[in-house]
């Protein structure tokens, strides 16, 4: 014991001597019942301060390696006999080959199917990456001046737990943008605070659905809501488009879903706007029958040719939407601040859910998003970026035009961050993008938004956020350099 | 026409044309099929320029509403064939009561059951509070000017989304930390950046465990994880304590289950210290069985009396160990981030369930994290907080004490930020937590955290985090009178 002490050198006396004893005990070189020497007697032979060793010793006792024993003496511990592993028998009977399986099998089978399913893509910023706003212009220093208003007078409250389903300053300003600029009929009382849009469908199919029922989703249509639904054990069910929106085919009406998730404003990704007759019968029947419908409402603030239309929400009468907003497009991703308006009889138990699965918060950043648009920045910025995106929408369906003109079809209203630029069936829109990727530019295969084996159109996800108006004909022609050749050899 | 568009004051011709049009079209006073005016005819007969009546056809058209007609003229939309409500069948042959209940069910069975279980507090500030930390004394000035500092040359990934498991300055940080702190075997690598622990369990019960798998779950336990795994269809299986940690029965040995939720450093609610022994014996069991462990190490920094232990983690040499860990207790919970550390085969996996599932993102926030960590602020924050919460849990000791010697026992060991008050077996708890809240004082019945229809003690949950040194002894003395009134009349 002397010489393994001394040989440990460049240490304080403590943790060596805490690291000798622990790997002893550990590796049985000290077996348990045995008694160590006093404390008195261990700093004598190893020449160390006693209270080096009565501090240790209490250390080893305090986690359990050693015992005081009843009347003197420090004992190593007896192994506690609840637990010995080499006499348990195997679960299931099948022995030692059960637990190398078991052992094998890394992840859960949802948890497989989760990542066999998923789309979400590493490379989220550049031209023509679909579904990311120019962040570029995002006011920063009004942010920032705001921020540190925020900071020198922050009350404990609002670094601390919260409950009461958002930031109050927050959930106004939310239902005044609405009431102005979506037509909605809403009260700040009926809005409640996530982080991010993902997480309000959590929510929703946590609450309003059980495992096992079914939920409509656009086909081809929102991945991030399939992936939610299916993690929680829904039946997603894919419901086609027509050039009125969702489509149910009579068979798909005489089994009503659970919930039902539609983008009414302008579909994703193929940028359908839904009519008002199809919103009529959509809500007629999700109150006959008993259906949420969840409204997904994530750019309707960048329409370009026309005024934006009102919400689904706006005609809902009893009670059956849900409606879903997001920061991620109008401000920025990262903040990861989005928003649900609920039916009133709602908003407690989905405030109270919140609380208990995933805890409210960022209630700081909340505040600061308040003052941003009580003070009228988020009303000038989304207008300010309208025109900007309008005009790289505009550049962009030029520049397809020209190299293209109709030999492939667009899709994407005059709306929203992208536009998809249908391919030629015989090409496959995934190797394409690959090939596209390759040479520099990022866009999304249409057929990954699909749940069909065989999307019924191939096509590229083309989004103009985050590309300047300039580069927008230099980086097409890379893509169609590429899509050409590809073109010629089928 | 002209007399209801007249008697439309005080508004803009355009939008009230617009309103007039589509009530009428809405309550089919303009039957569906029916040609309209032209609309030099209409902005003839209105009085109104032609140019309003052309642009609120186009937008009518564009929802669907109106359609143009071949040659000329315009129609009021026939309803799409598609769905035609009146005609439905009912679903189950159950006709039109199926449809009322199915609407007077507004939650799913598992929302019911979540909320029913739920426990999150509304109160989350100030005597005696538990879980909370002293955010007053969280040096705001140094955050806000670390804040500043990003936000003058943000990029725009850092505003956009991310897929890479966290900011990597931070991951750095993390890992830079556990290991001088914790004793952990980590690279940066190995950490995942999450929105907080509840997330982080979201992960791990989707990732690691199917709907019915079992978890076994310390009782009494956190309540957190109990609701997330619940939610996600997980069965938990309470495992009692003794004084080395959890201790599971022979039965319970016999049948490992998926997950084994633990808080080896100090825990929750009752503070026992993990044993060494203990700790080997279930990491053993663990690779044997194909168990995967998760530790929860949510408040190991602040221990008075010894050093903080090293955690599980560091010990466990067949990857079965899922770090837990959160800045919620050492900074301020609204923050919302935490990490889980992961077993290397793990990262991947987890890093993009992340981001399909929740999108990450606070990349903004995780930079200053990240700033306020390597700058030393970090460090220097826990060791003064734990300065000051040592003085809080003497105090709160002493007038525990001074009170009650050894009539009420007293757990919780010298680490954390709440202690356990016993109660007397013939006080019920929660009603005991109700009165003493009734008189200004906030604390927690201990039998909320057990999932035993009887729980084995009855007792309150004092927090010390929030409440200052000077006070402890008045609110205390209120809750004194409460609970001796309640003991003599028992």
């Amino acid at each position: 014991m002397r010489q393994a002490f001394r040989r440990a050198a460049g240490e304080p006396d403590h943790s060596r001597l805490y690291r000798l004893l622990q790997g002893a005990i550990d590796s049985e070189q000290l077996t348990p019942g045995l008694r160590l020497p006093s404390s008195r007697q261990l700093a004598q032979t190893l020449g160390i301060a006693r209270n080096t060793v009565v501090h240790v010793y209490a250390q080893l006792a305090l986690e359990g390696s050693l015992r005081a024993g009843v009347g003197r003496g420090t004992y190593v511990s007896a192994a506690a006999a609840v637990l010995s592993v080499g006499d348990l028998e195997p679960a299931h009977g099948a022995g030692a080959q059960l637990s190398t399986t078991t052992r094998l099998r890394l992840l859960s089978r949802r948890g497989t199917a989760l990542l066999d399913g998923a789309n979400a893509a590493s490379l989220q910023w550049g031209a023509f990456t679909p579904g990311v706003p120019e962040v570029r212009l995002f006011p920063s220093l009004t942010w920032s001046r705001l921020q540190a208003r925020l900071w020198r007078q922050v009350t404990p409250p609002q670094l601390s737990y919260a409950t009461s389903g958002g930031d109050a300053g927050l959930r106004y300003a939310i239902a005044e943008h609405l009431r102005e600029h979506r037509g909605m009929n809403c009260t700040a009382e009926q809005v409640v605070v996530t982080s991010g849009t993902q997480q309000s469908l959590h929510l929703v199919a946590q609450l309003l659905a059980d495992p096992g029922d079914a939920v409509w989703i656009e086909d081809p249509g929102y991945w991030g809501a399939r992936s939610v639904f299916g993690a929680l054990g829904l039946k997603p069910v894919p419901v086609g488009l027509d050039a009125e929106g969702l489509s149910p085919s009579p068979r798909q009406l005489k089994a009503p879903p659970r919930l039902m998730f539609v983008s009414p404003a302008h579909q994703y990704p193929m940028g359908v706007l839904m009519s008002q007759p199809r919103r009529r019968q959509l809500l007629d029947y999700a109150a006959l029958r008993g259906v949420w419908v969840i409204e997904d409402d994530y750019d309707s603030d960048f329409r370009y040719a026309s005024r934006p239309l009102p919400a689904l929400q706006k005609q809902d009468r009893h009670g059956r939407v849900i409606y879903l907003g997001t920061f991620s497009k109008t401000l920025f991703p990262a903040m990861r601040l989005a928003y649900l308006v609920l039916p009133p009889a709602l908003v407690d138990p989905f405030a109270r859910a919140l609380s208990e699965l995933y805890r409210e918060g960022q209630t700081p950043q909340q505040a600061v998003l308040a003052r941003f648009m009580s003070e009228g920045h988020y009303a000038n910025h989304i207008r300010r970026m309208r025109g900007v995106y309008g005009a790289r929408h505009d550049q962009l369906l030029l520049e397809i035009k020209r190299h293209f003109g109709s030999q492939l079809p667009v899709f994407g209203g005059d709306a929203g961050l992208h536009l998809v630029l249908g391919l030629p069936k015989a090409l496959a829109d995934q190797a394409v993008a690959q090939a596209v990727a390759d040479a520099g530019v990022s866009t999304r295969p249409l057929s990954i938004y699909s749940l069909k084996r065989h999307a019924p159109i191939q096509g590229l996800l083309l989004g103009y956020g985050a590309v300047d108006e300039a580069d927008i004909a230099r980086h097409f022609a890379t893509l169609v350099r590429v899509v050409q050749a590809r073109m010629r050899s089928v």
